[in-house]
């Protein structure tokens, strides 16, 4: 059939463009660090440079992309900077861009099998090869959401359903229920309670249960939550585990837990978003002990598994309350297919890009025995920053690091015999280190606080770190420090 | 510094496959058409196809395309293909395509401001464009979600807030709640009762509001349900009006529902995921009337905006009360940025992938000129298609059609002056119609119900769509009707 194909970009146009984006991002990915990790932009600064109307006329592709490069470039924080090790590095890789690159060509959407069977069937594919790489059994059903706040809420909504209190039909409200509660321990991540917030269980009925020294849920603790709260006849829906904390990385007592859980017939979650994927590696499996007998865990491609943004995995151990929930098929998309899974019921989007083709292009282009050297690679990098960080006068290590995280501080030597009473004094120091450390742009880090005091993170997960960036970085920190003794005089508290 | 770069795959080979990627591509938008519209693959038969556990070793991209190219595109539902015409066409363009792959290749997580200000300035400024483009008023906050339900959950999880019980801290259950209640026409997308489900608001407190003769709310009804509602002293939560329904792209009278949901103090939520793009257009920018009143309004660019999957913008009036619900932000996120934007307070997720880039690039690339060019050309070819099955003796049209989509059945002539008996062996020849159509291969519709009766819905909104298709589409579905007189002799009742 003849085509106008001039409502669209020429092929040409796009081929040739394509070629000049590619060259360009992997000038971009091999020297990200001709540009500063986190920017200096000022609030409002990109704004101001960019039209206040859209624009009313086509313009050249080209004048486009130089606009690109000379303003939104320059005000991004490099997340592909092989120094940028705040938060958890979102670690990507090559294979995965062109995968994003592909779907985004393809642009199926996988709601239903019929809309994609391929996209559906790649889906469970790939997530039974990450399953059977984490060490799961095969009743764990996997589906991909966007992010583990997603991931977790679907989870805590099957949580709040499988109480069989028909929540799904007749709401919470009018009904004379008790209230619902969670328990999840006081270093979990935000997006549980948020969840709680979602689904009407609310923050009061969050329990955060207490942590032991190492930032780890403390069981007894729980377990006399959950005796409490069904003394006064309120209903506990479910329980958060985490493995990987975001602050410490701290790795709950899972089996300990499950077993509470099931004493309590208590729905499991396990938030194992960041740590979860490290279960890859042989030696690092026992981090997923107990999850098992979880009734559904998260873990986060995008966070550790070499796939941008974004890809989340929620396993789950009971899919048909996954259904019960969450499944509503208008007549529009009422099908007769059989044996098929229709991705649109496990969850709260219905429309579903096709992430499994990054996911599987990673396994295949790395293998399993390429993606495990990969995460012990940056685990012993980040033991040895760790070392390191440990045996100066001057720093001190924070928290346990089983993964690819060091948590630390610095504590002048002077103050260190009174490190208490100087708690305050100490993390004014540790948060004008951590501002100078992002303002040299040489390094990028982020902080979060450990019993009152601030600590600073270091995250490795960026397949571009090397160990000389790793060296690098533990320079900075000690450069930077070096120069704060005018902060240290004007700090210090007479003792 | 010197690199080793050998983790990721090397930059030669990045640009050597990007390039045979986007040959692929362009040789695949520019001829889709090899393809059969929908796959007839067998369930399981892609699955059967890929081995059961992951690949042990690397493997040579080279393979993993091969596998690509014959394992996977033969299983994919070709939504790029020209005579894709079910559900809507998922609007997609070659610049948007290649934005997506510099925002696969950027990486950056727009949660905070501070993770790359360029992600978060752009998308304000964006949406400011597009809400010019609406004629929606400056006080319209906007927020770029995955997909029109998540919007429409976090805008109806805000309703809920703005009712001031407390919710977000106390949750509903132990409390005394009077029902919650939510109302919305009966042909609202499933996504609005799903949000009433996990928002604990249930199934049975979503009043559907019956519409009239072309599928709009009737606007004394849900006065009356209101009224009612009130009586019983229920809690009514959100109306959500839709524009540019599911089925049939009816647009509810929401200068009415407007008024109304003023006069009893409810929050107006406006579901113009697919429609509400066509208000770019000047001649139809009264599809959005009344939208200005609203508390909040979703509209999706992956629609009708030429951009992929994902891409749904939420509009809120109240943005202040989007913080309020989902605001709760832990140490290691805390900044002290003055006046600007953290797009992770106004919604669910946390991260964020950078989507404001493939947008910028269609409005730039197209101008808005282009744009509504575009659309007006997608309107118009529904409009011609519509008129020629309109005066066809053996089909009639279901439903206006305000924009791209048309609803039609067939009815044989010797039934027509008794189709009301007829229903049920119309509906069959209809659901027959549909399977033999999809099954040619040459094009693909979906269907709805409406008033007990089987319709076939067209929906014109690819750039790769011309007149000779559409041509075409009326060609096919004539040549597969003419083919069916075996089924009317068999479906036949003697009258």
């Amino acid at each position: 059939m003849a085509r106008n194909n001039s409502l669209d970009m020429t092929s040409a146009e796009f081929t040739r463009i394509g070629n000049q984006l590619l060259e360009w991002l992997a000038n971009y990915l091999d020297h990200s660090e001709r540009f500063p990790v986190a920017t200096k932009v000022e609030p409002g600064s990109i704004r101001k440079k960019l039209p206040l109307t859209p624009p009313l006329h086509s313009e050249p592709m080209e004048n486009i992309l130089l606009d690109f490069e000379n303003i939104i470039v320059p005000g991004l924080t490099h997340w592909n900077h092989p120094s940028f090790m705040g938060y958890f590095s979102i670690s990507s890789s090559k294979p995965a861009i062109l995968g994003e690159l592909l779907s985004a060509g393809l642009n199926v959407n996988g709601m239903l099998w019929k809309t994609s069977p391929a996209a559906t069937e790649l889906e469970e594919v790939v997530l039974g090869w990450l399953r059977q790489a984490l060490g799961l059994p095969p009743a764990f059903h996997g589906t991909i959401h966007d992010t583990a706040s997603t991931s977790s809420l679907v989870a805590m909504a099957a949580a709040r359903e499988s109480l069989r209190l028909g929540i799904r039909e007749k709401g919470i409200a009018g009904r004379d229920l008790r209230p619902l509660t969670v328990y999840t321990s006081e270093h979990a991540h935000s997006s549980i309670e948020r969840a709680a917030m979602i689904l009407g269980i609310g923050q009061e009925n969050v329990r955060k249960i207490p942590v032991d020294d190492s930032f780890k849920m403390n069981p007894d603790e729980l377990r006399e939550a959950l005796v409490n709260d069904k003394k006064a006849g309120n209903m506990p829906c479910c329980v958060v585990a985490t493995v990987g904390t975001t602050s410490t990385t701290s790795i709950d007592p899972v089996n300990a837990i499950a077993e509470i859980c099931e004493d309590f017939g208590v729905w499991l979650h396990v938030d194992a978003a960041y740590g979860g994927i490290a279960g890859m590696v042989p030696s690092m499996r026992w981090v997923l002990d107990g999850c098992e007998k979880a009734d559904s865990i998260v873990v986060n491609p995008h966070k550790w598994l070499f796939v941008p943004i974004d890809c989340s995995v929620l396993y789950c151990r009971r899919p048909e309350v996954l259904r019960k929930t969450f499944m509503l098929v208008p007549e529009y998309l009422r099908t007769d297919d059989r044996d098929v899974t229709n991705f649109m019921d496990y969850g709260i989007a219905l429309g579903r890009r096709f992430r499994a083709l990054k996911l599987w292009l990673v396994f295949r282009y790395f293998g399993m025995e390429g993606i495990v050297e990969r995460l012990q690679h940056h685990i012993s990098l980040a033991q040895k920053l760790r070392s390191w960080i440990g045996s100066h006068p001057s720093f001190e290590i924070m928290a346990p690091s089983p993964f690819s995280v060091v948590c630390f501080r610095c504590v002048p030597q002077e103050w260190r015999s009174r490190s208490e009473v100087m708690t305050e004094p100490i993390n004014q120091l540790n948060l004008r280190l951590l501002e100078a450390i992002n303002e040299s742009g040489e390094l990028f880090l982020s902080h979060t606080k450990l019993n009152g005091r601030i600590s600073l993170r270091l995250a490795v997960g960026n397949l571009q770190t090397t160990e000389q960036h790793v060296t690098a970085a533990w320079g900075v920190i000690q450069r930077i420090y070096g120069r704060m003794q005018d902060a240290v005089r004007e700090l210090s508290i007479p003792g």
